[in-house]
């Protein structure tokens, strides 16, 4: 994988100044369409062996290119508040909007190389972050992120050479790496786990770059012209319509549905009721100021059809908690600097820290609801989405959040009877509007995009919940009762895990 | 100031259950009205006395009023991002956008009464952070922000029973206080403190309300109407047009202008050029890596005509950087988002953390020219920019932010030029466009506008400097040597400061 790149790749000054005018020219009017087209942003991986280059290299391109359009990103020691959410937020927080373009140094591979090299963890777990950068990379290249992953390379002996050369200088000194360098052994499970990494994530729409890095004009060159031809492959893709590739879900051959399997005569007579929410809401207070909650955070996503009562459900579950501890998230349509960025962005934004409770309002699952009924995005777009939501849920999942989604399901005769009830009612007039109506011409639609969402995403780590809301107070004990259980059930699963830790020592 | 809120104010529950109804029909109609407007934003700040019901009257609110409007934020302990930044940057990062709420516990209030009564500073550091607070909410109130600000009272003996009561309830006792109320004196000094914090800062944009908090019918009744009341009236305000207020500034008698002083002839020649640009490169990057820098960070303004070099003087700057150092900030048009707060609000998003260095290209300073000048903001609103920009910039200054700001000066013969030479040039033509032949016809606007902004924007803490930018050599170097000079005045601040502590301590 690295051979090429210890050859002694070199260009001759005259060769370097003859060829850099044009180039730079060239990558200048790439990066003005970028900008005007505001269709896609570009994101710059920047890995390798010390002392390849990797600084010099970028800070060129800054000279070359318009560095207003260009934001270099060090991750290097997490912050506090990044420790506090999954490990993806602090990249997803940083990503360059459309038409610019963002430089990411100490990436995702900088992590799970260095865990590697300094013993942090085996194999299983590196090809675990490996199969996660994947996932991560593909989305935003569906996404329309153009990526480009640079690996500079260097030869053991030109590192030595190399690193003994920037210790003279007096410039160079004050870097401090994660890593140490000097010991020999550093630069072989480098190169070794670099190669794993490497050879896993070079894929069609992310391909590695290997980038000889011991001469500067060499190095600078391949990497503007891989960067030029790139931009100016992608800006054309993005004046050219596309052509969606990627088959609808089949329509089942009779008209059931998941949604038919619900009994929707269920209720709760008001003594029942009261008692019931007490209870559920006294349960939930208590376990969210369990100091087992301090390792977890819980996200509850409400869907249903419109008027099947998520916001009266909200508001008890809002009921039993202390107002510092939650937020609610209404989700509508995207404003401009979201739509600026790929559509999980905005909720990403809005993971709840440790020990914090995010109720979502409507969700990411608008991408396969909304947007694919009303034709907002593509077949393409919405058909890949289910994986990239169960990717997403996994990782909150990974990081301790507890992940609840319920679907609010009445039949149509009563959102009938309770979209009049609500256009009489004066302070409840403003739940209801023209689009409400709309939507209801296309409840088999939506029927149908409910049925696949909860089939495809409906996993062990988040279910999904069909609450029977044609009555009110029955959904709202379920609602309360199914995160209730969904917390216990974590504390228990921590609590067993812990013990066997222990024990595990013990007999050690 | 407190007497009221200590005899003993109730309300029967007959009365309260009486009441309840219309007033939260009325305040969720108000907060549609609010959230379909998008003219304001609403902050509510809580503060007061342990066990005054603080918690229970915001939590009884989000039950009332619709939470998904709602922002609940607590300001506790301050993560490190916070520390590393001015400390007004956690508050406006967290302030709603227009058409939304914000309860703002633990705010700017609390923080200095806490500092106060804990003995960390004295009366006069206080009063510092009350004027401070003052300017603050002038401004967010000017924005068009509504602010409420609630003190929860009870007298002592109140406050002791209240305490005993809250002792046994489980519900409570995991609350932690940064202030140890169960000793007697901690009441005494925090009224102390209290009324003088409350008398300075209740003003008529943004008064306090004093509310006793022992009967808790009483409180939420008095603090849902005040709401209500405030809400409704800000309402009416903001369908009305306004009619400004303010007379914009003289017209001088003379056309004599700041600018006109610049001797516009100043030049470099190639070989002088080459030599004080690599020297003053080598200056910054030194200046930058030196261990003092980690506890400053710097600002760099950059405005100028158009066609004036801002973007080839950033470039120089940048190339004697390690691009993950600095970050260049572009500002054009505000984004939807961005125009849903108060018009400092995307800068302080983009204010440097301790040891970083920003540049903007384009700034704040846009209030006070294209914004005064095309008429896309009132006279009032450009007219109040002076001071606020002053109070934001001298709040960079405290936190140990050096100010840098240049106004690139050419003439109109060398705009014209430059205009017809990028028109020509394939990969410069990016670089023009009509709005800059059409700002050119404002000239003389856009020249009285600079003479008023450097007028009162020019002080000690930031001043302005005037670049003779017709040569581009002389404007590159001379941007860079002042920055130069701005790091080492700091230092040499900073260090005759570090050595005088040293002093004192000694001779103590």
């Amino acid at each position: 994988m690295f051979e090429s790149a210890e050859i002694g790749h070199a260009i001759d000054k005259e060769t370097f100044e003859a060829e850099v005018p044009a180039l730079r020219e060239a990558l200048l009017e790439a990066q003005f369409e970028l900008q005007q087209q505001k269709r896609f942003p570009v994101i710059v991986l920047i890995n390798g062996i010390e002392g390849a280059g990797k600084g010099e290299t970028v800070k060129l391109l800054n000279e070359w290119m318009d560095p207003r359009l260009i934001e270099v990103r060090t991750f290097d020691q997490q912050s506090d508040e990044e420790l506090a959410h999954p490990p993806a937020w602090r990249y997803w927080r940083m990503l360059p909007a459309k038409g610019r373009m963002g430089v990411f140094f100490g990436n995702w591979y900088s992590q799970m190389l260095q865990g590697r090299v300094h013993g942090l963890f085996k194999d299983a777990v590196l090809d675990q972050a490996i199969a996660g950068a994947e996932r991560l990379e593909k989305m935003l290249c569906d996404e329309g992120a153009l990526i480009f992953k640079f690996w500079f390379h260097l030869s053991k002996k030109q590192m030595k050479a190399r690193l003994k050369a920037l210790k003279d200088d007096p410039l160079h000194s004050w870097r401090i790496s994660p890593l140490d360098w000097q010991q020999s052994e550093t630069y072989d499970t480098f190169v070794h786990f670099g190669e794993r990494v490497l050879r896993r994530t070079s894929r069609d729409y992310a391909p590695w770059h290997v980038i000889e890095g011991a001469d500067p004009h060499y190095r600078s060159l391949t990497v503007g012209k891989i960067l030029l031809e790139g931009l100016q492959a992608a800006l054309k893709r993005a004046r050219t319509p596309s052509v969606p590739n990627t088959a609808p879900l089949p329509s089942g051959v009779d008209q059931m549905s998941l949604l038919d399997s619900l009994d929707m005569s269920l209720a709760l007579d008001k003594a029942d009721y009261e008692e019931q929410l007490i209870t559920e809401q006294a349960r939930l207070s208590g376990l969210m100021r369990d100091k087992r909650m301090r390792r977890h955070a819980l996200v509850a996503v409400f869907e249903g059809n419109d008027a099947a009562g998520k916001g009266g459900a909200i508001r008890r579950l809002a009921a039993a908690l202390d107002p510092r501890q939650y937020s609610i998230v209404p989700i509508a349509a995207p404003s401009e600097d979201e739509r600026a960025q790929p559509y999980l962005w905005r909720f990403w934004r809005q993971i709840p820290a440790r020990g914090k409770f995010t109720v979502f309002d409507r969700s990411w699952y608008g991408r396969v609801l909304v947007e694919r009924v009303e034709g907002f995005c593509s077949t393409d777009d919405w058909m890949r989405a289910y994986g990239e939501i169960n990717d997403f849920e996994e990782q909150l999942s990974d990081a301790g959040i507890i992940v609840v989604k319920f679907w609010l399901a009445i039949d149509k005769q009563t959102q009938l009877e309770r979209f009049q009830q609500r256009e009489d009612i004066p302070f409840k007039r403003f739940k209801i509007t023209e689009d409400d109506w709309r939507n209801r011409d296309k409840w088999d639609l939506y029927r149908t995009a409910v049925g696949d969402m909860v089939d495809r995403t409906s996993t062990e780590i988040s279910p999904w919940t069909l609450v029977e809301a044609n009555d009110k107070r029955w959904a709202r004990v379920k609602v309360l009762r199914t995160i209730n259980q969904a917390i216990e059930d974590a504390f228990a699963q921590r609590d067993k895990h812990d013990k066997k830790g222990k024990k595990d020592r013990k007999t050690k």
